[in-house]
């Protein structure tokens, strides 16, 4: 991100970071914040990275699965999840999704 | 937090961090993320605090005022505040907004 305070999120390139999660980035000094949007029945596969993730649905239901363990997602509830946990997820209808990584996710970054 | 990983907004308990703003407060190791509903009308008074703050209006529309530029922020834009920068801002209409802070808002925590 440019310094300025203020962006637009039309100016963010959409970045589809896994098949059928279309993306907007937002890198922070300490964060990576990702604005996704997902059509019904598109799954993200089960992995894990260092960073910790904080997942908010803010529109739709996805199910994420954390340690094996399966949770419906709306705006009802979220995640806090572990560096290192294993996790997977399924948009069971089309969704808004705000995941945020902490630290920077650079490997996002060099997309 | 506690150490589980999923978690409903119901079990947080609401505080109103300023005036007319009432707030879901979700600290972890890095962060505060503070999820706000203001009705219209309600300001918060110019302030400034060392943690970088990443604002998004996913309802309505929230005039930002940060280092003395007014900018109206809505679900199209955001802001990134810089650490110690002065601002304030006053609800257009009813809102709801994601405040994350970085690092953690201790004095928040402790309310």
């Amino acid at each position: 991100m440019s310094n300025q305070v203020f962006h637009k999120f039309t100016e963010i390139k959409t970045k589809e970071v896994a098949p059928g999660f279309f993306s907007k980035l937002i890198h922070t000094s300490g964060n990576t914040i990702n604005f996704i949007d997902v059509k019904q029945g598109n799954s993200i596969h089960r992995h894990q990275h260092p960073h910790e993730q904080y997942s908010f649905v803010i529109e739709g239901k996805f199910e994420l699965v954390v340690n094996d363990v399966p949770m419906v997602l709306d705006a009802e509830n979220f995640a806090l999840i572990p560096s290192n946990a294993w996790h997977s997820g399924t948009a069971i209808t089309d969704c808004k999704i705000i995941d945020i990584f902490n630290p920077v996710r650079e490997d996002y970054r060099a997309l």
